[in-house]
């Protein structure tokens, strides 16, 4: 593209390397900008500046803080019976989305993937090991991990990391989704939900 | 969303203004900024920051420019017999892409639409008369906007208000996009089209 001005042309460049944004919605990020009020970009700048610098990890649950101890961790309303493992802070924020589920969390800031050369240490999980180890409040372990071949590696490796400790280890249930159709769910899927079928009580 | 931070929250917010971006695509672009060296967020917040507040508009043909002239009008190698109007800077840039047309260009800044509350004295038409008026260079005017109807109300003014200079005045060409399919072409297009057949030579 043969952009009108050196400025624009640097900040699009900036903007396209942002996960999912190319060339054209980049342009059309910085025109915007420059339709509107100086101070929103400078509010843009100052906000991303200030996430960048300013969070830190809660040194217990590894989630993104502005504190040493994340607000779930230090909340004194969260079941502390229950540590549910996840991958990364999206996952804490699609499950306190559901409104389910009151325990306290453990990032691991990853999965295991040979492929992609992330093994168990590249991970916090002797943390993890650590905190099951001098926390017995904790009575039950929930895996949260998506239903991948890296996924369920990870789950396989944490439980036999876990196993010693004798707490009860879980894993969220895997089965069609609300809503869904049988006529179009995969076999893998239809299949385990037929083996973990639920009984009436 | 239960933010585990106030700083993302704010981020969040603010990257979730502009446009086609929401909330979660918002929190994917701030994560992937806390995973990334902390320089990148830092050019990223430049760069906007220079573009927004070092950025001016050509005098000549209001295009963003980075001085008093922008780089086309004050380009030596453009021919300055003809001068495109287009809507803003981005249709600047697709016909530029086409390496199709070398000469000056004339952004209106907008279209008219009554609608909107965009009138002719809100858009960049009084300097395009004394433009006109004053560089006899001048030879054609070709009207680039959109086939739209405020499109073609903008074009109809135009083509009232530039008659008195007697010069060429033209439109671009409507018909079917190539590679397009007659039978998914709208009446319209393809009515046009037909009364604007080209004849081979």
């Amino acid at each position: 593209m043969n952009f009108p001005s050196k400025l624009i042309e640097e900040a699009v460049i900036e903007i396209s390397k942002l996960p999912g944004i190319g060339k054209k919605s980049a342009l059309r990020l910085a025109l915007h900008l420059l339709k509107r009020d100086e101070s929103q970009t400078q509010l843009l700048a100052d906000a991303l500046i200030s996430m960048r610098t300013k969070t830190t990890f809660c040194k217990k649950c590894h989630n993104i803080s502005d504190d040493e101890l994340c607000l779930i961790c230090s909340s004194p309303r969260r079941d502390i019976s229950v540590l549910c493992i996840v991958e990364d802070t999206r996952d804490v924020l699609a499950i306190e989305n559901t409104a389910q589920y009151r325990g306290l969390y453990h990032i691991l800031g990853g999965i295991i993937s040979p492929l992609a050369g992330i093994g168990p240490n590249d991970l916090n999980i002797e943390s993890l090991i650590k905190r099951v180890e001098q926390e017995p409040d904790i009575q039950e372990i929930i895996l949260a991990l998506s239903p991948t071949m890296e996924g369920d590696t990870t789950a396989f490796y944490l439980q036999k990391r876990l196993k010693p400790f004798n707490k009860k280890i879980s894993t969220i249930a895997r089965g069609i989704p609300i809503g869904g159709d049988l006529e179009y769910a995969d076999e893998v899927t239809l299949g385990r939900s037929i083996t973990s079928r639920i009984a009436y009580e």
